[in-house]
């Protein structure tokens, strides 16, 4: 085990479902964005690309969603590994899926500095957890989201597969 | 005048606002949405990239999040200038920004097909526009969104322009 910094769950979700265009560690064109705890919480950090703008100067809202999104989803297979005794990195996470997505936008993001995603559990269940998560850049929160996590149904694993 | 297609908002953007990765006509990288008037309802299409995926065979929830957004937003511009007493193509069209997102995945989307994004007003004042969307792929709705956008604060022109 890595000392320096905890295990991120993408890096333990199955291979089949490791190709997410925002968390993916086999999308060599997507995000790549990594979730792991700090205590209860969880936090990732992603520094936006030039291109990735609303208008000149500010990050993109369609990726901010997309960052919340997946963050959430790994914070969901990360609370469900705990709730069953397990910790990021003790077996292949669960996989879950979004079921639906908020994002309040409070000001506008300033692009330049790295973005921290930081999440928190707000309901756990077998099948779904909600989670909850704000968007910190330097210093400040710019938006803050609540996403429905479920646990991917069968009918995900595609038929040519 | 095209009489082929309706003119698309996004292309009467001013210049400095068209760099949206969504939408903005100048952002070479992004995703160029374009949103058109169908009667009352505005539409716009787009086909998914082989890596914009969330497990293989599906597309990214945040890449449909994105779209509703845009098309929303675009959508906004759009409606405010009929409440004016204009189209699309008469003057500039006003630039929207998005102070609430809100996405409910009804089900898995096929990658694969185009996707169809339908808008509607559901509530305009002056200030703000509220819009209501479904994405559909091969005829059925996989998504539902509601979008509120407000108009672009001064505080989004960028100080270094």
């Amino acid at each position: 085990m890595n000392t320096r910094a905890p295990n991120a769950v993408q890096d333990y979700y199955p291979d089949d479902f490791a190709h997410c265009y925002g968390c993916g560690r086999l999308n060599a064109h997507g995000l790549q964005l990594k979730t792991r705890w700090e205590g209860d919480e969880t936090v990732a950090r992603f520094t936006p690309r030039p291109d990735q703008i609303a208008v000149p100067g500010f990050v993109y809202g369609g990726l901010i969603a997309s960052l919340i999104d997946c963050h959430a989803m790994g914070t969901a297979a990360a609370a469900a590994e705990r709730a069953a005794g397990r910790e990021i990195g003790d077996a292949p996470a669960p996989r879950f899926v979004t079921a639906a997505l908020r994002v309040d936008f409070l000001k506008p993001t300033p692009l330049g500095p790295e973005l921290e995603i930081r999440a928190q559990v707000r309901e756990t269940s077998e099948r779904k957890v909600v989670v909850g998560a704000t968007v910190w850049v330097a210093g400040a929160i710019t938006a803050r989201g609540e996403v429905i996590a479920v646990r991917m149904p069968a009918t995900m694993i595609a038929p040519n597969r």
